[in-house]
């Protein structure tokens, strides 16, 4: 089974700006796009809302929302509702990281992948703007694609699947200014941690000040809907 | 946080023959053992209540059944009802491969070893009497390892997780022979894949033909319960 030219790929879609910027620009490359979204007991469940309303703004072949219990795992601010978002930066690595994270999201989008017979990944991480998260390093989608040319039957028999991470150099108001040439309407997206089910953002969260800067420093109008403003 | 000296082992647990004689091995090695198990969807759900049993007959700290929809996904016999579970060998691999199971199981335990600060994931795959998935091999498992010296919070801060596959290079027969010297039941466990709900085995699919050999050529009674003995 040779997938090597066939135009599917399976997107991991937040709800959020980074990854929305990636399906737009999928969509504007052709490509036939599967996405896949985490219901995996979030506090910011306005992203999933977020993800399917940008699925079909998008056209997509499909959208699957997957539930994972990863709520009674916990280990973060963003799983156990113990812990709170911090309003401010932190030094090291937050409380907002969430253990092994993308290592899964990436397992499912391979398992999507294989099964849909896509021959790409693409996923929205970044490692400018960012909280310093391991599992959205470079050198982890490196791994990841490695791991990926053992992993599968698709693999074994000759097709490989890329994981590509396009934002991965770009700061946020690269990304910004990217999604904005493509038209992208970030106000349908959900970056805050602590996202009303509205989709209301706090503003002061890690992700809610990497987003305002990066719309400040894009010069581009900040859309989003934040409390009380 | 160094957890390098602590006892903690998480042990991917599938209920079967192999997954039971590391659970054994750890045990008997003084471990303090977390057991994961899932349910996936899988159409032999009796590996799931064997699981719980063999969990609390080694007395492990703590028994975690994680509930995750690969049956959504499916394409494999194990997962999808409608593709027939073969009752003889196949050329390749088999159609009971489940696409990237075992990097989905290994993210999962990834997550759990980081929250109970374990320093150690022992799974149970086998790569001698096996069907050939791909995701069992020696390779997988150290492409696996080198991800998660990358992919953690724990990682970063120095604390690096081993994944260890100790049956790797045993035969079946090998495998046995080391879980009856430390008094394993394998009555307790289930490997067949058509599986009853009261854990009776067909005796006909790739799992029961392994282990039935197994039993044979190690000169132990074998116990499994079959259909219609």
């Amino acid at each position: 089974m040779n997938v090597a030219a066939n135009k599917k790929a399976v997107i991991l879609l937040s709800g959020g700006l980074d990854s929305t910027t990636i399906l737009a620009m999928a969509r504007n490359e052709g490509l036939e796009c599967f996405t896949i979204s985490f219901d995996y007991g979030q506090r910011h469940r306005a992203e999933v809302i977020a993800s399917e309303k940008i699925s079909k703004h998008y056209d997509v072949i499909e959208h699957r929302l997957i539930k994972i219990p990863l709520d009674t795992i916990g280990g973060s601010a963003l799983t156990d509702l113990s812990i709170d978002v911090p309003n401010k930066v932190t030094k090291g690595i937050p409380v907002t990281y969430v253990p092994a994270r993308n290592t899964i999201f990436l397992s499912f989008a391979l398992a999507v992948a294989e099964v849909v017979k896509a021959n790409k990944i693409l996923i929205g991480i970044n490692a400018v703007d960012y909280s310093g998260y391991p599992d959205c390093r470079p050198e982890f989608i490196k791994s990841f694609q490695e791991l990926t040319n053992l992993a599968t039957k698709h693999a074994v028999e000759g097709s490989l699947i890329s994981i590509d991470a396009p934002l991965i150099d770009l700061t946020k108001s690269e990304i910004i200014s990217l999604g904005h040439s493509l038209g992208v309407d970030y106000s349908l997206t959900v970056s805050c941690y602590s996202a009303t089910n509205d989709g209301l953002a706090c503003g002061k969260c890690d992700s809610c000040r990497y987003r305002k800067k990066g719309f400040y420093e894009a010069g581009i109008n900040d859309q989003t809907r934040y409390i009380n403003s």
